[in-house]
């Protein structure tokens, strides 16, 4: 299968321009009464709307019509890679998304605690949902009891509650493989099933998933609850076309959660230091200011205005983009040849969740036509010259923007 | 190849919410002078207007750029089935189209009555066209002489004038296949040929249908015109994803015509009992109502747009689509959660005929953003916020309207 990716890939050339992208996280979102407006029509954004003026407006569905893109799919779409073909496993997106990082030939697994009674029969598959606390205690306990498996090193991680990650690391170049049958048989008053390999290459892996269920289970022999695991969804490292190696950029990734810097690893962003508590706009600007030169492309990532509206809170929302816009003029004093602004999906604080809305994309470039949108909202953007688009559209367009692109053809 | 349906269908989760989809037949049209209005603006439609001015617009092209689509794509596009990929064959529609079930094994067959002269030798691949009657009869002859080849039940159905279906019926669970070469050499001066398996599970099938050929000639040796058959076009039942399967919906079809019942059977829609004649719409309301319960999903088809538009009478299209509007009210009484109105393609009066040109597609749901258009007109659609979409985006956008959608990827 051929997409516009392996199309661009062949194309890109190193330039002296510079790209900013910002993800504002989840910025599109909905009225809450019919014909009203959304938290960006609502919000008091003079520094948006002026740059709106001088910029390209349109609308971007990341997955496709209807899709509610996750996080992950969302951001890869927007780095230019189809989310319908480049799949992230599960274990691989909760590596991830608690800020591990994937070497090639790895295996990451998803694993949840379990209560087994009599004869290893399944009474709970979550273990009674224990808190973040008893989580860390049993991995704690784990990581000493199991710190390898036949000489391959052996990583476990704290999720949440009953969810926990194991990575496996590959030794002296041997890839582990992923292709093997699940632990978890998903309903209680069975034993846990054995992995089995579905491929030579899952073979060692399958040993690795069964002998560490084992001493997992002698280690929490002496616990109530928290007594047995239970693996679903192993992952090898996704093979993705790296950034650098699809665009001839070199890219820095600045976000403050680990689930975003976990992403733009995946694709080889250098992940910069951000000093400051959570969403830390000003540690970000800061890291932008300082790697300015160093760099050729910015994945500067957003995340409040995803948080409120996941919270239902309209008018924190709304407050959050105002936040982000008194800050958008240190952006701009930089001077990008091409920035963007743009969401990785909608989060309507009315629907408490992602959704499936378009969200707005503004480019602003030299090399836009007439545009005539007064402001960065859903409204403007759907009358905006660049027209309603998928996500792995963006990328080529930054791209041509920052004239990075040869021509297609003689 | 992967498309949207596939990943709809991994994503769809049944809820209590209900979607009414009406399609207007061939609704879209073209002003009978530059820039002039077009039969849905030109047409009085007070319900219709209101109902605008609380939902989204947006305009739908059925099978791509420039494509006129067949009531077959053009419907199986609107259901989610990207016409391109599932193609039902020229027997099957046949079938469909006068209202014969196709069950899975079963092949259909496309033939021509023709004349034959001295050595078989066609005269004339149309046998005169004769009336409609006239085949009547020679079916009639057919039934009482073939009703059955080596034990497989043979059904021969009337279609119009020199057109008839023959259907195979597969027996003991042994399917009969579909790849095998035309008896119809379409060209005149020679003898019909003898159709050849193009596969293993063909052979039996090419067997039948010589057969067929041989005692319908002796059959109707005595007739002058009416004096041989010509075969092209077979098909199998096509192995489409259930819309059960696919949207997790429990769907049911309101029509009159068999065309439109054959395809969503197809597709494993209940098919309604539908009171009256011809479009019969009290009768589709009745329905509409007294199974309102029982349903996830309506699929409530009006006919006569289109036979008006075919007619090239603009005024009797403008005034159908009155119609419509005047009983718009009693569907919006069943509240639906999702309510689309669409077209199957476009029927220009100007044209006679179906046309490419894009359907205006509405949607109502407590999901949308500020749109203001104020008309159900090809003009407004295209200033809506839905943008122009291609048909196999429609369902899941009202799949995700209706919130029947998870999240696709974390």
């Amino acid at each position: 299968m051929s997409d516009l990716l392996d199309t661009v890939r062949g194309l890109a050339k190193k330039t002296d321009s510079k790209i900013l992208m910002v993800v504002l996280d989840g910025v599109g979102g909905l009225p809450l009464t019919l014909n009203g407006d959304t938290e960006l029509a609502t919000a008091q954004t003079p520094n948006l709307d002026a740059l709106a003026r001088e910029s390209q407006l349109g609308l971007v569905e990341l997955v496709g019509a209807g899709i509610t893109p996750g996080s992950g799919p969302g951001h890869l779409s927007l780095f230019g890679y189809d989310p319908l073909r480049y799949v992230v496993g599960r274990g691989a997106l909760s590596a991830v998304g608690i800020g591990v990082k994937l070497n090639s030939g790895d295996v990451a697994v998803r694993g949840n605690f379990a209560t087994l009674g009599r004869d290893r029969l399944i009474l709970d598959r979550r273990a009674g949902r224990p808190s973040d606390e008893k989580n860390v205690e049993i991995v704690t306990l784990l990581r000493q009891a199991i710190p390898e498996i036949d000489g391959v090193p052996v990583e476990i991680y704290t999720e949440s509650e009953h969810r926990f990650v194991v990575v496996f690391r590959s030794q002296g170049g041997e890839g582990l493989g992923a292709n093997l049958s699940d632990v978890d048989p998903q309903v209680t008053g069975v034993q846990p099933m054995l992995a089995q390999a579905q491929d030579p290459a899952s073979a060692k892996t399958a040993g690795l998933v069964n002998a560490f269920v084992a001493r997992a289970e002698a280690t929490l022999k002496g616990e109530e609850q928290v007594n047995g695991v239970l693996f679903r969804g192993y992952s090898d490292v996704p093979h993705f076309p790296s950034f650098e190696d699809a665009y001839q950029l070199k890219a820095a990734c600045i976000a403050s959660y680990p689930m975003y810097k976990g992403l733009a690893s995946l694709v080889g962003m250098d992940v910069l230091e951000v000093e400051g508590h959570e969403d830390a706009l000003d540690g970000k600007v800061e890291a932008l200011t300082q790697n300015w030169a160093k760099y050729d492309f910015f994945y500067f990532h957003v995340k409040k205005t995803d948080s409120t509206g996941e919270d239902g809170d309209f008018a924190e929302k709304v407050h959050k983009i105002e936040i982000f816009d008194e800050l958008l003029p240190q952006l701009l004093a930089l001077k990008p040849d091409v920035l963007a602004i743009v969401g990785d999906h909608s989060t309507p604080s009315k629907l408490l969740s992602h959704s499936w809305h378009p969200v707005p994309l503004l480019i602003r470039s030299e090399y836009g036509r007439r545009d005539m949108t007064a402001r960065y909202t859903e409204e403007e953007a759907q009358k905006g010259s660049l027209g309603l688009r998928r996500g792995p559209d963006v990328m080529p367009l930054l791209m041509a923007n920052a004239l990075k692109l040869n021509k297609y053809g003689a």
